[in-house]
């Protein structure tokens, strides 16, 4: 059971790598055909874009910037090709940023994820991510009508129409935020109602600890988690195997040094950057803000794409120290700026009633004088005077922090 | 502008007529392999339902009974021959009574009253109706984008995000109750943004009463009215001619004395039956509850179905009098017993603390004996006492009330 969704999905890396970058360059083509790609991404000759080497210096685009940039330029602050007449549908989501709904049957690509969880043809799917002004609804609808679901476009809320719409069509698979399932399933209980036709769930927007998990599982559902955001679709997804989640098709997915572009090393914790291989609606380098980290090797279910851990908490640490803004950027500059060092963390903390920071920084050889100078360039590039510490490689916390904020709230 | 849709829109009347009988027969074929329609529909030989004399000896199947039936018999009460799986999307709708979506890129038969009011390949729609668990929502969004619109699934609420969308995406046009068009005019209009862009409308669900037309009208908006219902879809729609409501293809639309599956004499107000040509999901006869009265002749626009002059009002007037139940269907079984009489009325009123009832009957042939006859029948049906007072035939109001209740609420 829950075997491929087709052969794409169980290729070797250097197929799927090849394929990959045989498309990429299209796809950089068309985005550069909207005018503010064509302005960031001047002068890139698309073909040389042929290894995630070459991608990755590609400049990325953040997800903080497009809420200013679409409202200076509406919608789409010239990253969209296509006009917004060209698209089928057009969402927004918190920002706000607006986006288009892409081509085909399943423009958002959950039928995979769908089909990994176990949905099948003839499956009476109960979605409860909502339909209106946000893409939730649409991606899960689509993805299910694909695989030849049959849904109940539910939405969220309504508690008491839920359990009408169960009795009446006995769903056998839900849809939704983990808690809106353990609510439904509790108010069927409460009510006496026969919920224990859904036997399978996609859960996804919202954390799903331990303890709900062996809730829901206890309920004899066997609910996986989905990672999506609404510019993309669904990124990953966990699979039967249950051991991380593995990457979308048709995406390529980067793990990057927040405040940066620069890919970490295996393993390590950081921002999730997206390239998109849609030529009618390129995305190139979206950084999204959330912290994921890469697990090793290929899934034990067969599929060989990427596998990452799934949403670690947000990339975006930027924050105010005397008032002045400091940003993961500043920090990543340090880093370039003084090769020596490896990892760097900046603490920022509360002394004698006033902010305080240092610079926690990995490095094999420590000396005074690097001290004075990674000191002097901390200055420069935050107008705030900040201590350094060395440490010795490896000693900080892989979780992705970049800037640690550990003042205590009053 | 706003031309036909098609060629099927301006057809004779006699054409249309021969198309519709002879797709019927394979209709009510489809609907006897559903069980509960076979027992009602026992005995018919479909090949013989060939005109609409033929069709008015079918029985009707109430919406109001659906509750109660879909409760005992869920989902359908064994009136879909395909099971739940066969279809797209599962809805509800109020009672509660649950409903399929039909198949293809327009179920719900809205693309022709769309066109019908101007709507056009890449206009963007905000559509407001709801998408969750009712089919209001994919009613529209379905037909806009068979028509090649943009649709902004937007819901209705959310009025601080709908005029962010409007901002951004600059919709031509609205879908959603009149109401709710007003509520986002007059936001707009108080945040001081501009909502000018939306120049035509798509208007039902609601009452528009004149007042608020002209308040739209007013600020540069063609909005115009649809009848549609959960079960059935888009029923009939204004046009650019402005001329009542014209019948939309596909579908047989009836006008009967409440009560009963006797259509009235052209012109007089009685209940919508509608027969849909869907062999998926056929429906015999199905009386919506909805009063209406037809319009003599073919619409100034040029299409030549049946024109109704749109919602008048509910058909179901049974009440209790003295705490029992009486029923239009009592009514009609009185006219049926006594062939002398026109037009019935039961007019419920309180007399010194206590209910009482009149028939009112149009006769040209007024005798003490069909006096004293008629009550006797009515005390028979009702199980209550009740004055007879004849009139003369055209003088009850044409307003398809056969129970007027006339009680003041204290």
């Amino acid at each position: 059971m829950h075997m491929p969704y087709d052969s794409r999905e169980t290729r070797s890396t250097a197929e799927r790598e090849a394929d990959i970058f045989a498309r990429l360059a299209s796809v950089i083509e068309a985005a550069m055909r909207a005018p503010t790609y064509a302005e960031r991404l001047r002068g890139i000759d698309p073909r040389t874009v042929a290894s995630r080497e070459a991608l990755a210096r590609l400049p990325v685009l953040r997800k903080s910037e497009l809420p200013a940039l679409q409202r200076a330029d509406p919608p789409f602050a010239g990253f969209v090709p296509a006009p917004p007449s060209a698209f089928g549908r057009l969402f927004t989501s918190p920002g706000p940023i607006f986006e288009p709904e892409g081509r085909g049957p399943d423009p958002w690509g959950a039928a995979r994820a769908l089909h990994a969880m176990g949905f099948a043809t003839g499956d009476v799917v109960l979605n409860t991510f909502s339909y209106h002004l946000v893409p939730g609804g649409f991606m899960i609808d689509s993805g299910a009508r694909a695989l030849g679901c049959v849904v109940i476009p539910a939405g969220p809320g309504q508690t008491e129409q839920q359990l009408e719409v169960i009795a009446a069509f006995r769903p056998v698979a839900y849809c939704g935020t983990p808690d809106f399932l353990k609510i439904i399933l509790d108010a069927a209980a409460k009510a006496g109602r026969d919920a224990s036709c859904i036997k399978k769930a996609l859960v996804s927007g919202a954390a799903f600890p331990k303890s709900l998990q062996e809730d829901i599982a206890a309920r004899g559902i066997d609910a996986y988690q989905a990672y999506a955001t609404a510019d993309i679709g669904v990124i990953a997804h966990e699979t039967g195997a249950r051991a991380g989640m593995v990457v979308n098709e048709d995406l390529i997915v980067e793990i990057v040094r927040p405040g940066t572009g620069d890919p970490v090393p295996e393993g390590d914790v950081g921002e999730v950057v997206v390239t998109n291989l849609d030529p009618h609606h390129p995305q190139i380098r979206l950084a999204l803000g959330d912290l994921t980290a890469a697990l090793p090797g290929p899934s034990p279910c067969g599929r060989t794409n990427l596998r990452i851990k799934g949403w670690m908490g947000r990339a975006d640490q930027t924050t105010k120290v005397k008032g002045m803004f400091v940003r993961p950027e500043q920090v990543a500059e340090i880093g370039r700026r003084h090769p020596e060092l490896k990892r760097l963390r900046l603490i920022v903390t509360r002394e004698a009633e006033a902010d305080a920071m240092t610079l926690a920084a990995e490095t094999a050889a420590p000396t005074d004088a690097l001290k004075a100078a990674v000191g002097a360039t901390l200055q420069d590039l935050t107008k705030l005077k900040g201590a350094v510490d060395f440490v010795v490689p490896g000693s900080l916390p892989n979780d992705g922090k970049v800037i640690s904020d550990e003042r205590k709230i009053d």
